[in-house]
């Protein structure tokens, strides 16, 4: 078992990161004090839920919490206002009060959900993570929590920290390739932003990531979460620094609006982001090895780098502006110096973007 | 024009109380230094925004600001999610970023329902109060923010400080009688809880203040500013004495939500709750004057003080167990002690309270 600390203050919280932890949960609420005579709202999805629900409900109920649930349906759709809505109203018929703890069992889009839960019933109580995706290691570490607005991702939400991260890496055999590779595109932007010699280890133990050995993955996501919680300790708001974390994000989220959050899952459409953002610094002058080095591992862990012929330039413009990566009509943008290194320019503009867009299809039909 | 300071460290901030200064909102703007290059969203509803919308637009124009609104439909309804959701539809349209203020021109109701949207907008922007309401001393002043959930009151929002108050009392020259009452009945409550000197001033100055005479409306709503201030620079996020704020409100929010939000106003629903909390400190073994004259002073203020017969009593008591002031299945409420001061108890039992509901409606048929 590895334990990592987001130092933050008086909102410092602790990683848990092994095997068999969701079967300790009750043990883990103990230690963190948490109140025993309020109710604990579990929520999580329709995937998870039937895998590891009853796995934590034991646990805590062993330790004499009552606990109620929320299934919702899985994928980025549940990350919605009107979810949102229906959780608070079981919160409030189940009587939770300000002494309750809401749990995230799940991913990214359970964390995120869940978690703007957490921050505004009843102005915020308390929020524990257990994360299951890879992806998670991400998400569930640095407070923001959101839903999305059918305009843009994300646009809801919260800087609201949890008691702490139960991340259970055993739930993660249960995990569909797809997600696996989605999750893993994240730990390799950890070491992309941050780390040459962790972006080495990805590429050199892709093999054994993509097969979810155990003490591999254990190690990648120590590294991913330490990256992640020493950029948001240096700076929970992000006033400056923590943008870094948005590398490929830009393009990204435009990416999952466009498709209508269904035909790209978030690491596919920041791994073409990540892509994009090496090629727009190639464009500006930057070492020609940055863009090829950076698709090559990306695509050696079977993400995608490319953006398909029929996506439209215009829908894709137009998703970015209504993100909110804009400030006085330039747009900044987190772009690879070399590899382990970013830097934040705010002038990247359209055509540097409409460009890239353009070169990532055409290399897709060279293919 | 007078200036009081909320003291909350970094998050402290300034309340100008005066006449004029809804006509002067850029030079406001300016001094605290608002962004210019984003748009400025002003939020305010259909009886507010044809009297004074325009005022802050050409003020905020004039000094160089670009400002968006949205109008919403007066009362207490439109704290819901769902306009909360059409206005973050407008905030994404209009361009507004991480540097775009958002502006709650109006009473309580605008204040809670555009601050949620300033907290929770891009995970938060900053907010900036213009009451127009009485009422809105207490609101506009301390951060709490929220809107409404069908089956309980403020149950979704969270803790967001403006960056100043902008307190027009012109402004309150067009309210309607019965808001003008309601609103007092705040004022009274922050002598009732704090100060008793106040509490003998706002008594004897009943009539000018029901007559809106602007040098005592002034000082009245500074001595509640101040209050209100003093209490939620000791205790921000609730965590003890500034449920003494609560005064009145246990039974209050109950008595809205049976009503459908449309029965009481806010003021009046409180004023019957202070009554009825007067009353519980009676039956429990205070001094009878405390009750009498509770009642009293509010009664000089034209404030209900009784029940309806017809009221449900089996609803109101269902509508404050899906409230949040319960704690382990007791009722935490905070009591007057004498005229100026108050406790809170956490044994005040449904025993008490039904039969407070039962002497007030009995009260009501004697008169
Ligand atoms: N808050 C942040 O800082 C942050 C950072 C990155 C991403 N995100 C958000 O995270 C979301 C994506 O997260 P995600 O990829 O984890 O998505 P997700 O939560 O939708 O999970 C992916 C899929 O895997 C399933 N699943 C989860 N755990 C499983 C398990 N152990 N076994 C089998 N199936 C399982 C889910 O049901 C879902 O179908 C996006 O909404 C993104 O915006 C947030
Ligand atoms: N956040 C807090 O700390 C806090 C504290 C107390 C009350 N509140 C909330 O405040 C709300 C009640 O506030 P309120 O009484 O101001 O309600 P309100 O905002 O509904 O205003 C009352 C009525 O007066 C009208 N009005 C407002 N200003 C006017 C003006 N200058 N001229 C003419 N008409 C005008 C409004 O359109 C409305 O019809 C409730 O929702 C209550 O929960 C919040
Ligand atoms: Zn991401
Ligand atoms: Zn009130």
């Amino acid at each position: 078992m590895r334990t990592l600390q987001v130092d933050l203050g008086e909102r410092s919280y602790p990683i848990y990161i092994g095997g068999g932890l969701l079967s300790e949960a009750g043990e883990y609420f103990e230690r963190h004090q948490l109140a025993k005579k309020s109710p604990v709202l579990i929520v999580t999805d329709d995937n998870v839920g039937p895998l590891y629900l009853s796995k934590v409900e034991t646990s805590l109920q062993d330790a004499g919490y009552h606990t109620v649930s929320k299934v919702v349906k899985a994928g980025e759709k549940s990350k919605s206002l009107e979810v949102f809505e229906e959780i608070m109203t079981v919160a409030i018929q189940s009587g939770l009060d300000r002494h309750s703890v809401v749990v995230a069992l799940g991913g990214g889009v359970v964390g995120d959900l869940a978690g703007f839960v957490a921050a505004s019933y009843m102005r915020g109580v308390k929020f524990v993570q257990m994360p299951t995706t890879i992806l998670a290691h991400d998400s569930s570490v640095g407070g923001k929590v959101a839903v999305n607005h059918r305009l843009a991702k994300n646009m809801i939400g919260a800087f609201h920290q949890p008691e702490m991260v139960l991340y259970d890496v055993d739930s993660l055999q249960t995990l569909p390739i797809r997600d696996v590779r989605s999750g893993l595109s994240e730990m390799i932007k950890h070491g992309l932003i941050w780390d040459k010699e962790f972006t080495d280890w990805c590429r050199e133990h892709t093999e054994k990531l993509l097969a979810l050995d155990p003490e591999t993955l254990g190690y990648g996501l120590t590294q991913g979460c330490r990256v992640k919680a020493q950029v948001v300790s240096t700076d929970e708001l992000e006033h400056g620094l923590r943008a870094i974390l948005n590398l490929g994000h830009t393009i990204g989220h435009a990416l999952e609006a466009t498709g209508g959050y269904g035909q790209f899952l978030h690491g596919e459409a920041i791994s073409i982001g990540m892509a994009a953002a090496a090629r727009i610094a190639v464009n500006r002058g930057r070492d020609r090895s940055l863009y090829s080095d950076t698709k090559e591992l990306l695509e050696g862990f079977g993400l995608p780098t490319t953006l398909p012929v029929e996506m439209n330039e215009d829908d894709i413009i137009a998703a970015m502006m209504h993100d909110k990566k804009f400030k006085e009509n330039q747009i900044i943008f987190v772009l690879p110096v070399v590899i382990g290194e970013v830097e934040i320019v705010s002038d990247v503009t359209l055509t540097d973007v409409r460009r890239v867009i353009r070169e990532l299809k055409e290399e897709g039909q060279h293919v």
